[in-house]
């Protein structure tokens, strides 16, 4: 008998786990149908700012695999079809074809839910007016694009200083456009400590990107028109706009599964397994709109980042297709790149280690991306926390110039491993002078994290005496 | 009463060490005394290659601290004074001052010996003649180019293919010089598996860089005037040179060591334990002239890279000064640039592996180093080492042009903390369209690893039925 796979959501984990249980098991032992609601597939919803700012120049560029080279994979993927009901003990899913207006029905023995995730709005008022978007399906960026080409905006407001709100302002300021960044936070990407965000938020004034920062979005106004033409701050200013840019983060997809009877956890996000599984024997969940368990602070939390949709849709479909894959969990790997200026953080920053319970000592170094002789060294800035007498490196931030970023990367195998600021001293990382300094600035941070762990050991020692 | 430390060699290791000391230790506690042969100290050899091709415009630019800096840190360096003898019963060592043509004794209660290591001259004719180079030391690199800038050179045959052989050969190549690169291998750098080094033998080749490979070197032929004029090949092929440069890699300066009585391993290292101490009490060593653990093959062998010189200095720095640090050993970690190839590998090499007694699958990726669609993608090639069945990472080679070689540090990490590929592929890397395809070239690799070992795995199975 064929068993019947259904997957809702059709971007990266969706298609993922759709397929690699298509990839184990052929279309004689399980069918696969998958309902996406817009018009595309497995596309990089990271990379839509790069389309706004005219970087990637074709929608197609975005997209990884189309509906048809699915469709010829062996996996039915029907786009414009919104999955509207789930029936977890009749084994069906409701579905409309938005463009035929026609509802339908369709039974599943497995179901993978992949519905990713919505941005955040504000409740205030005017939030849902004309010229209020929010970017995080490939037809909001064609929407967002349509409207920034036909020539009637100037005056851009972004709303939230999170990576995306960023990028797009970034985006907009290529365009020419006037752009301004409203934060409530003091510092801009709030998940760096402050003595980094004052790094960001000094690149972003230099792109001529207006930072109003400590402050929310009391209102948007509208225009005589209908159309957002202002917004206005907590504090009261007036901050007059042709379009407004939600980039406040995004809250996961869970209404469908909630209303179905799927638990959600406290994060609002979809409780599953380290194999995706949710507590309903054969459905699945993977993506934006599950909660991922952060490997530092024990807690679970909702990441919405397309390499762990990625990662999390290939468990789904490695498990699904009677594989054993599993998704250990987060450390809070991220990055963005803000004109010439690279920005990672991984682990905890210091306002989340002191919430796990942490305690820790800092380590700060201001070096070079290259042996300080060499031609084209930038300057690069690491900022470690490491626990209290284990000395565990519990977090990372790196912000630079050209080859800053991309050091994060051992920092994170370092955290991920659980290594001591001792311990990712000795480790035996590649150098040569057009990559690093002889003391990599990783290491020197390690070295100075160290030095602050037995530092703070003598302090106490002392206080005990 | 104060105690007597004597350095001997005033680069990485031994100035490393020496500054730890100090920095620990006071004036009142103990004197440092460092003896160095050439006039500089604590100086960038790997930048000379970057000194020649005049990337680096300054031989100041390469010395990190000089001696006087040195000197009003509280260490007595003292220049163009090469140690002739050690007497470890004595306690005392025999120097020579090279410019007063004098001899002193100097007494030590601890001694740190770090003299480096000497180019490899291949034992045949000729090879000691005028206009045959070495380089090693700052003052090697002086030579050379007083030699290149007397304007007699336009051939230039480079013995060995390996590391500092290649970036001299690109150098001289920078340079405008006809250039010959003769290696008994195959494939140049032959601590890579010759897949990867047909890679970087093409990168060559477009540099209008000739290679004569899989032929050694039988004779080097000199004209009238007693220099070198001819390199003779092992096949009996001769190449017009008016300046021949070693690139055989180098072999430690054990001889004074040796001649004391301190125990010299089989690798031609001297023995030193985690913490950079001889088997004589008082004495330690590091940087080029020790052996290392590697920690994977569990083989001594020797290392001559800056970056482990310094660490190995500061470790016996630290212990010298009372403190605790170790030297737990390399993975073989190295990199290198050619042109705009990047090049970088970390623990084992097939040969090397098969050496260690290990089976293994190897995976293979061909990606880009960005996104795809993103502009400036650039192609990286991956190729893995994991052990059969329990898919344990053993090795890694990465060659790419732009950001590809720092990845190597990513799969360094994991080597060091033992990972298998399946688990590298869990890792929460960082990712943003301009850095990286959502699934970075590393985890794909990971990925084919993982499939590869688990193919091995069913094989094998299907063997046994």
């Amino acid at each position: 008998m064929v068993e019947r796979l259904v997957v809702i959501g059709g971007d990266a984990a969706g298609m993922s786990a759709a397929s690699q249980a298509r990839k184990r098991r052929d279309g004689d032992d399980l069918s696969i149908v998958a309902f996406e609601r817009g018009r595309s597939t497995s596309y990089s919803a990271c990379g839509i700012p790069y389309w706004i700012a005219g970087t990637v120049t074709r929608e197609a560029d975005l997209i990884s695999r189309s509906p048809e080279q699915h469709r010829a994979n062996g996996i039915d993927v029907r786009t414009r079809h919104e999955v509207v009901g789930i029936d977890l003990d009749a084994r069906v899913v409701h579905v409309r074809d938005l463009d035929a207006g026609a509802d339908v029905t369709e039974p599943f023995d497995q179901l993978v839910y992949a519905a990713g995730s919505t941005p955040m709005r504000p409740p205030v008022e005017g939030i849902d007016a004309p010229g209020v978007y929010g970017v995080q399906v490939l037809d909001d960026g064609a929407d967002l694009i349509r409207e920034l080409d036909s020539g009637g905006v100037r005056r851009v407001v972004v709303v939230g200083g999170g990576y995306i709100g960023l990028e797009i302002a970034e985006a907009c300021r290529v365009r020419k456009l006037d752009v301004t960044v409203v934060d409530r936070s003091e510092t801009p990407v709030g998940t760096f400590d402050p003595d980094i965000g004052r790094f960001v938020a000094d690149a972003l004034r230099d792109l001529g990107i207006e930072l109003v920062l400590g402050d929310g979005v009391a209102a948007v106004e509208t225009g005589p028109d209908g159309r957002a033409s202002r917004v206005r701050t907590a504090s009261g200013r007036p901050l007059p706009a042709d379009l407004v840019v939600l980039g406040l983060g995004v809250r996961p997809n869970v209404q469908l599964a909630r209303a179905a009877g799927l638990p959600i956890g406290p994060s609002g996000g979809l409780v599953v397994d380290r194999r995706m599984r949710t507590p309903v024997d054969g459905v699945w969940a993977a993506g934006d709109c599950v909660e991922s368990v952060h490997r530092l602070s024990g807690q679970r939390l909702v990441v919405a980042l397309g390499t762990h949709a990625n990662k999390q849709g290939r468990v789904a479909g490695v498990n699904l297709g009677g594989g054993y894959a599993t998704f250990p969990g987060v450390i809070g790997t991220a990055v963005t790149k803000i004109c010439d200026l690279e920005v990672a953080r991984t682990g905890l920053s210091m306002q989340e280690a002191d919430a796990a319970g942490y305690r820790y000592v800092t380590a700060f170094v201001d070096s070079t991306t290259r042996a300080g002789y060499f031609p084209g060294a930038k300057p690069i800035r690491v900022k470690l926390l490491a626990e209290k007498r284990t000395g565990r490196l519990l977090g990372a931030q790196v912000v630079g110039r050209e080859g800053a970023a991309k050091r994060i990367d051992v920092l994170a195998t370092a955290i991920w491993n659980e290594m001591s600021v001792d311990e990712v001293l000795s480790l035996d990382l590649s150098y040569a002078p057009p990559f690093a300094p002889v003391w990599d600035p990783v290491l020197i941070a390690a070295r100075k994290a160290f030095e602050a762990v037995e530092a703070d050991v003598r302090a106490d020692v002392r206080a005990e005496d």
